[in-house]
């Protein structure tokens, strides 16, 4: 059972970002929905704490995801929301406001296509007309919990990812004439492949990716030419390098269709990112308003989005054990631009 | 939609349970699977860390489940699996063994009951065949955590509940013929109101779990009387006393059929467990060598499971937060039993 595809009929019915000031200053800065403008103690968005900033980020997402389609919080169904917050208390808080039964959910970065995973699958066979799913990081929520005081400043290893400011939510339902659908979906097995360093989890996210992708293709006997693009969460540079490898390795190339949403994000060179983004934010803000608009406008077809996670914590790696990965694959498609072209 | 029960048609196939000594020493002690029995440094499960002993226990109770109903690895769709540890990371590792799908879940201690209902929606619609969920938790590993560290020996509060060391696994099939189905659920919404104090999360608890109970008692026009027995996660002795107060000035008297694990699994005076035992392992322990062997039997015949989570972290405490509460709610049958009666 678990090496077949999970067959999806469900839409994105709107998705919405909510990013900082670093990431509204990269490359892609001007597609997000939000962002904080303040750069004086900004990234708080009017908030007393990082923490509650990041609650406020995914509490502005998914507003303004219900308010681009119409959604009432009554239509909505239920919730699907994660972060990598101890105890996942961006979610929890942030998500308080809406009367809709909630289900918290931990795939690290993930944790996006975990939630879209599983709302497309309960949206399919009709055990939910509508769901949400949400997903947030904060670089300075993360770069206090996970490895140094904010003002501690210690220099990062060319392979350390930068964690994203940013929330995502996307709107999944039912809605047979919407522009993109979510067709196929392909959950994780989680790998761990002895990668002790959190300063590369792509590495230790490669091996992952490399399965679930492996998974699929040979699942439905498709190629990587039968995809426009093939996205990955946040592996970065380093670990969308490692994933490229594997592939040659197991006979897949996937070439200039594939990118990582870590390695759009940011400006390499000059934004000091080094490997690139991560975070549960980095693929949720990418694949919300950069990939989805390029689907909408008919720019791609048929895409592969795998969120990429890296589930350890601080203690684990304290106690020298290695970093699980671990990726969820979903397939979005653009019908009626396919049907445009065929007509 | 919220509103609505959703209706499952899915089997409890097995279940299994892993406990600490001094849960091996309750009153129940005698009904679980297994428990590490070295007073001495107990509770360790052969592991070096605590940490590490509570995976260990997901593992051996994930082991132990498939054996007891001769499900393969091979067999199992998908795991969702969860716990209270800072990035879920007991289950992360715990089950890095399986090769099987894996859905990190984060429901505080209503983890068990959101995985049983995730996989009971998706075995109900076909989406896998066979599920499990499994979830856990460990005194040592969540008060130094949440708390002191172990050595400091902190007074505790009368309202204080006493985190259950314990691990429990649920197989959940289609099997058609299996002697205990989960017939219903309705998902929780996510409460605060005004608790902050983490020494009494029975009463933030208590008002998500009216908020559920009373949907669902009005949603599908049913009474406490309809369910041979209501039991709650681990709203311990002061949570439950305040379920039962908010449940009255709804109009619903439980009466004598409710019960919860957490006042179950200790003995109050010679235990010294204050309100309860608390913790995912709690609930999951209970339910799955305690209330399932009485469905088994037919002493049940038809219950309402759910499961209470307080979802604040040290964090959000000490940033002056309110304790977000949610409960999710499973109906168990036991059709065989009642067939026998009526024959």
């Amino acid at each position: 059972m678990r090496q077949e595809i999970i067959k999806l009929n469900a839409s994105v019915l709107s998705a919405a970002s909510v990013v900082g000031y670093l990431e509204h200053g990269g490359p892609i800065g001007q597609c997000f929905d939000f962002y904080d403008d303040k750069k004086n103690g900004g990234d708080r968005f009017g908030q007393a704490t990082f923490e509650q900033a990041e609650s406020e980020m995914q509490r502005i997402a998914l507003n303004c995801a219900m308010g681009k389609c119409g959604i009432k919080q009554d239509q909505l169904s239920a919730m699907f929301a994660g972060d990598l917050l101890n105890q996942c208390t961006s979610s929890a808080y942030g998500l308080l406001d809406f009367d809709v039964p909630y289900f918290g959910i931990y795939g690290a970065c993930s944790t996006m296509a975990e939630g879209m995973l599983l709302s497309g699958m309960l949206v399919t066979h009709g055990v939910f007309d509508t769901c949400a799913a949400v997903a947030s990081s904060h670089n300075c929520t993360a770069e206090r919990q996970y490895r140094t005081p904010l003002e501690y400043g210690g220099q990062r290893t060319p392979t350390a990812q930068w964690t994203v400011t940013g929330a995502g939510a996307f709107l999944i339902g039912r809605q047979d004439d919407a522009l993109v659908r979510l067709v196929a979906g392909m959950p994780g097995i989680a790998l761990e492949k002895g990668v002790t360093d959190t300063n590369n989890m792509g590495a230790a996210m490669a091996p992952a990716a490399a399965d679930t992708l492996v998974r699929f293709f040979r699942a439905g006997q498709t190629l990587p030419q039968d995809y426009d693009v093939i996205v990955t969460g946040d592996l970065g540079y380093e670990g969308g390098a490692i994933l490229k490898d594997l592939l040659r390795a197991e006979g897949y190339d996937m070439g200039v269709r594939y990118q990582d949403c870590g390695e759009i994000i940011f400006e390499r060179q000059t934004q000091d990112t080094h490997s690139g983004g991560s975070g549960c934010g980095c693929s949720a803000v990418v694949m919300a308003s950069y990939f989805l608009p390029k689907l909408l406008r008919g720019e791609i077809k048929k895409m592969i989005f795998m969120g990429t996670g890296a589930m350890m914590s601080p203690t684990s790696i304290q106690q020298g054990l290695g970093i699980p990965g671990i990726a969820h694959l979903l397939v979005l498609e653009c019908p009626q631009n396919i049907m445009k072209e065929d007509g």
